[in-house]
């Protein structure tokens, strides 16, 4: 059983005994909690089409340890061809669930550890990777989603794991037994955490010898004794438990992020794929973050789909689409997103493979890729919001709608073209709201600003990679200046 | 009497007898509805700070009619240098609420008013201006709240008031009798209509022969009999009622808009200022309109302080504040709102005096400054999710912060720079949250898009206003083309 | 022979009888001009770079028709590996010659030409492929350089080509003979006309019926009989006239356009590709823009590498190279070109086989690319100019600096940090002078604005294949709407 | 006679003995120097205007010191109306000469000369401001054009003045002798330094103590002894040799820069206003910066006109005009350009009495129109030439046009909508190209950059002004954080 099918998922979760906490309350039950649900709906999507023929090939790959068919979020890229269907799998997949569906931290942090522990084995003679495969492969085998956690609360910025005030702000081995190492911490902004079978664990910063001890990377069940999930709040979050239909905007489908606390977690040394080899820390986090960054450029391009098709059918809906401004404003909504697509295929296409033998993105453009998400999501948004009009945020709740005395006048005062329902405009207008201010803005808009880091991080690495000595002899040589 | 100290005109709002719906029930007493209650506590403010020596001359003005001292609320410009400290006025109550407070459009509406009805009755041999003094003498007296009610709601955007399928899609006369007139229709985005004493109603399009009958303005207690509102949802609206100090972002202030539904309301001559007049219609929208993109270079600009002053916390809060980067974006924050303020104050110096008597803006540069302001908010609103960082969206509610058994984990894990309380951090990330996605976010982005006219509409102006042809014979004989 | 050196490139050009005219005067060896020989290095590095082995795999191909080793620029595209390629010859250009080097058009318009005359022959059964075939075998058996022509003048922009007041507004069929046609009309802006062998004239726009006698498409040598070139002025054209070295900014390369007159030129049937059938216009103007939108993700981004660099010895020269700020400029310079390049490479990669056989970019990609050409690199100019300083403007000239009695102050007080030569830093600051205001500034703005077509021209084609009804489907299926 | 006539201001010129050098040549008569005198002919409107009736009211005003009618570029301000006219003015002279008229860095250097003397006067008990007024009061009796001169050549910009390697990067006063001082260096850039009569020295930056021999400020003759000039050249600036009426775009006006070297020049002490008192060099710098950031919101703003006028013309002529698209893009140019004129306004606006009683503008509100003025024009500029169309750069010139050949192809195929004359066209498109790429966009784009300041130095005095702190104590009262 390399596929699992959707139910076979969301029993599986069933089974994980989390310690979760959701506004001052402990969770019994959370793939059953109203506004958890909604997340763990989309991680199942990503079961349901690996079974569907129609998305076979974006869907599923073949696994280069076992030959057998494995959904794609498992896999280890083989070739520039399996990084371009990931961005494609990803645009559909934001496309069918305007949301975070969350498994590709799992995918983007199995094919940055592949490498990296393979090239720390080749120069310090560790077995790292060894280890990693046989985790891969069960992972594979079982079908496993793994939350891929790499950023640390980070306390004060402008101070090293080290010397902060508190030990702890960044994850830390804290003992080293025979039989593995007790850990202390936290992972911060953890997407999809409760919807995850394990969790692999990276270093968040490039580290230098006194971080030694934060240099520390490793899988544990998502259930493992010792960890604490506190959940985080999205805007609107408390509108899932209104059991309305319209007023959510995106009934079915979410995300969600917690705060993933680490509280002397024990991992057998089986499980560790990095202990205190803090020359290999930058690298493993500048893979991820380059995997991660080229994810953006599928996943948000399809979410920017939908929120551009629901932008057109509200100017539908109100007798304005064949203004030429509102055309003007759609193209230029197509245009920006069609960019952010242009620069996710560009990084896979001129991927490269790597030591171990898996395919990594080219760093600059999956850079590049990210910067403009920081950008183009939030003037796309502003222009659905333009385009939407103000009846987005002034509307009255699906409960008045519904109302005996007063429905009559919402439906009434609320209609566009006759043609449409009421019922219709609200939907529409709601899921704008959904992702323009809404629980889905938290992914739409901020995590396009800090997921897969924040924009000043793909800054450092453009300049890096930008090899201005190479330019300026381009200058020299047109100038007429000699070499120097 | 003519200014009302902040506890009566709480006192004053308790005894109208408002009909109106909230979330599909209805609120027997709005003013201290939760939901509600922090909007009337922004208009409140305004009657607290013209009774405070150090606001005075801002806040207060003298009556041309009355010379007495009045609400600058509710006062005529008299000068360019009125209109200039009614954008101060508007930038200082937006530092202080960091919210809508709602009782502009009321004095927009009365200036754009005077001077029409003055002209109208100059060319029409009407009495409407005579009337509207009488009025205006009241509410001057009586240091009232109006809501300046313009935006109808339309229906399909491109058809006629007369066309639409129902006839009541814009605010009609449906009978003309001897004592008055009876009218139906509704208003959309009613701000602050709940904290109002009274309502002045205008038409919301330039209209044509064929829609006399929606050639229509006049004013009616906000209670009246048949006017019923429906509370529009705002974005977090409901953490109001969790009764928390933290998680609402701004405890005290908010606004609020409702839908004004009209179900034949009868109108006293008396208390009609147009009624088939359409000739005029446009003039009235223009000029309320104009009065109104001025006002968004005070309000939204104070409330821009205040996200910049929160923003900068944020970076002292965790430590980057020494950043260049960080730096750079915050004076590019101040940058655009200043931009913003130039705009407001440069269209009130430049204002001249009506044929009745009182300012108006100068009509290009209001415009201009709305037309900033549809751009600006939102990426002032960009750059402080980019420093805030994701923590304001993936941050645990504050009753996990109190928590028992997991408070010591919020604690620990958000704190920043050690010296700062995680409580403070997480309130200055509460209120990022509050204005660029929350209830807030409603005023400082959704409002600042469409309030006042959406960006379209200030094109259309503009491009009326920019004298081509002279420009046009600039550049001819620049270039040695002769005059046409 | 397929590869020609760049001597015999040269000397190739010295046998052709162009009639041309610059400035009011005809010019008797255009090759020797001191205005239009720079364009000609530009053609020539074509030739020189294919016969070296570093670049050998970007410059040549292998013929599709011969299996012989040509240059790239003669080839049709057999892969998405051939179309990567190709961008990445550009930019390797643009870097070398940061000037247009002008054979793009010919290669774009045999690709466009190929499929076209292959799906008429088939619909139609004209056989335009089979002479089509016949003419590239001999273009790249001489491995010339072709001129692929397609603007006409136009005329009144809102006239169909039929309905101008002057018909010869579009390149028309005034005669068919039994050999031949005769084509009256023009193209303009026709880059490096006079540094090519043969024109390849294509219609400008998709016809109707009534425009038949336009829809036509042929070769011609381009000296043949009747042609007359007209060069175009580029801002500061005559600074190459002066003999100097540092003020024209670029001594060895550029660029050039010309307008090229058709009056009465006879073309054989054997060289004409369509002659009427309008309903194919269409798809060879979309073709051909295409290929050349994708073209500028490589050009332009080769140009902007040295405008990058040239910035960045700016600041070294006068030691602001370590100020935050101006690092940061350099940064988002990269980000910007570095997109362009990834919109470059994705239509590129995204491309697929034709009926014909040679393969064709992504469209909507490539319109994407093209479309940020016409902004990237104007924001890029401009903080080159912001970091480069006003002395770009007002520095003296090189005849200052080497006067007798003044060149000593031009030397001190135009030195920047000690240990860099003044001349050197004006040689950077004319360089940057060329690309932003001067010769070359043609190329890398205005030409980046309406080459390959106007910015409008490509949100058409964005509209188009934007898909907004699928987009609609998926906001309908996540607001829970029913399916139309 | 405080008023000269056009034709004395030219007589006074000519009785000058500049040294002046152009291209590598001593000039004997820079008054008829093609290349120069379109530069005179700028100025000298400034005279001719002040005498016609219609423009008395912006171009005079009323010395403070005689009560005496002058000419308003030798006024110190002494209202708020004063700086608004002020701005007003350098909006009609821009939108009579599109180009730079080079009298306001004059105008700009006494206001700030003024009240920084008087407040040095009164803190250090020196005379400065008595001498500065018989200056003034001679300037305002002859009419004189003054050239305020302040940018210095800076050399390594990490490094002080008393730092550099050759002490004379920064003007210094090399001798005091009992009569007066000599100084050595140069000023940059300076902007019609051979039009006027007098120049008027500032320091460039806020010094310390070890630079206090840079610390100096006076007046001195244009043609004083020692000062040599050495002239920048400037896109297309040889195309005034051509004879021509049509290629140069602009062929009456222009702005000229030069580099100002003092090579041992003897100032008397009456014409030193500053001499080592280096405390006060920072506010001189900033109060000068301050007012012609300001001056930059009128004189652009001026100029954009003509250039919005010449690309709806240039859409006229070609039958485009009627494009929903071009009619958005020229609302957008004009949106922008009266943004900058807002900002213009509001810090005139909102000036103050100095000490010494003139008025000075609203130091934020004037860095912020500046850094608007750094942007706007480009994207203005942009927008121009995607109307114009690719033609503006592949024109042929003038002579072809009127070559007997080929005059008749120009001519044919170059004319736009049939009814305007061929020549118009290109006269409008030679414009556009002057302003964008030529001369004029010397002055329109980079000097908008850099005149008054590179952007940077905006940034850092809106950062000072920003009042941070202020902000943040708004924030904790929102939020509910104690004060500090």
């Amino acid at each position: 059983m390399t596929l699992k099918t959707a139910q076979q998922y969301e029993d599986s979760l069933r089974k994980l005994k989390f310690q979760v906490y959701l506004q001052g309350e402990k969770v019994a039950n959370p793939v059953d909690h109203p506004i958890i649900r909604p997340s763990m709906h989309s991680v199942k999507l990503t079961y349901e089409l690996a079974l569907d023929p129609e998305y076979e090939d974006l869907m599923t790959a073949t696994s280069h340890l076992t030959g057998k068919k494995i959904n794609r979020f498992c896999h280890l890229h083989q070739s520039t061809e399996d990084l371009v269907k990931k961005v494609k799998m990803q645009r559909m997949l934001g496309q069918r669930t305007a949301a975070c569906f969350q498994r590709c931290v799992g995918m983007d942090a199995i094919n940055a550890v592949d490498s990296v522990t393979f090239e720390m084995d080749e120069k310090l003679g560790t077995h790292y990777h060894e280890r990693f495969n046989q985790f891969l492969l069960k992972m594979q085998e079982e079908d496993w989603t793994v939350d891929g956690a790499m950023t640390d609360p980070k306390g004060d910025r402008g101070l090293a794991p080290h010397q902060q005030a508190d030990p702890d702000l960044f994850v830390r081995v804290v003992e080293k037994r025979q039989d593995g190492i007790v850990v202390c911490g936290a992972k911060c902004h953890q997407t999809g955490a409760l919807n995850s079978h394990w969790i692999l664990i990276m270093p968040t910063l490039s580290m230098g010898e006194k971080d030694a001890d934060y240099a520390v990377s490793f899988v544990a069940p998502a259930d493992a004794a010792g960890i604490v999930y506190i959940y985080g709040r999205q805007s609107c979050d408390t509108r899932k438990l209104e059991g309305s239909s319209i007023d959510v905007g995106n009934k079915q489908f979410g995300g969600h992020e917690a705060l993933m606390v680490f509280d002397h977690v024990f991992i057998p040394w089986e499980n560790v794929f990095m202990c205190g080899e803090y020359e290999f820390s930058g690298a493993l986090v500048e893979r991820f973050a380059g995997y991660h960054r080229q994810s953006y450029g599928g996943c948000k391009v399809g979410v920017g789909d939908v929120l551009i098709g629901a932008t057109a059918l509200a100017a539908d809906y109100n007798g304005a689409h064949k203004a030429s401004h509102v055309k003007d404003k759609l193209i230029e909504m197509v245009h920006l997103n069609e960019t952010l697509y242009a620069c996710g295929i560009a990084c896979s296409a001129e991927g490269y493979k790597t030591a171990s033998g898996n395919y990594i993105i080219d760093l600059m453009l999956a850079n590049v890729c990210k910067q403009n998400v920081t950008r183009f999501p939030y003037e796309i948004a502003r222009l659905a919001q333009d385009i939407a009009g103000g009846l987005m945020v002034t509307m009255p709740s699906e409960k008045d709608l519904h109302n005996l005395e007063i429905g009559k006048y919402v439906e009434k005062y609320f209609r566009g073209v006759n043609t449409v329902p009421t019922e219709h405009r609200m939907r529409i207008l709601r899921l704008i709201e959904n992702l323009t201010l809404g629980t889905a803005a938290v992914g739409y808009l901020t995590e396009s600003m800090h997921g897969a880091g924040s924009p000043q991080a793909q800054r450092i690495v453009i300049s890096r990679q930008a090899n201005l000595e190479q330019k300026k002899s381009l200058a020299r040589r047109i100038a007429g200046i000699p070499a120097k």
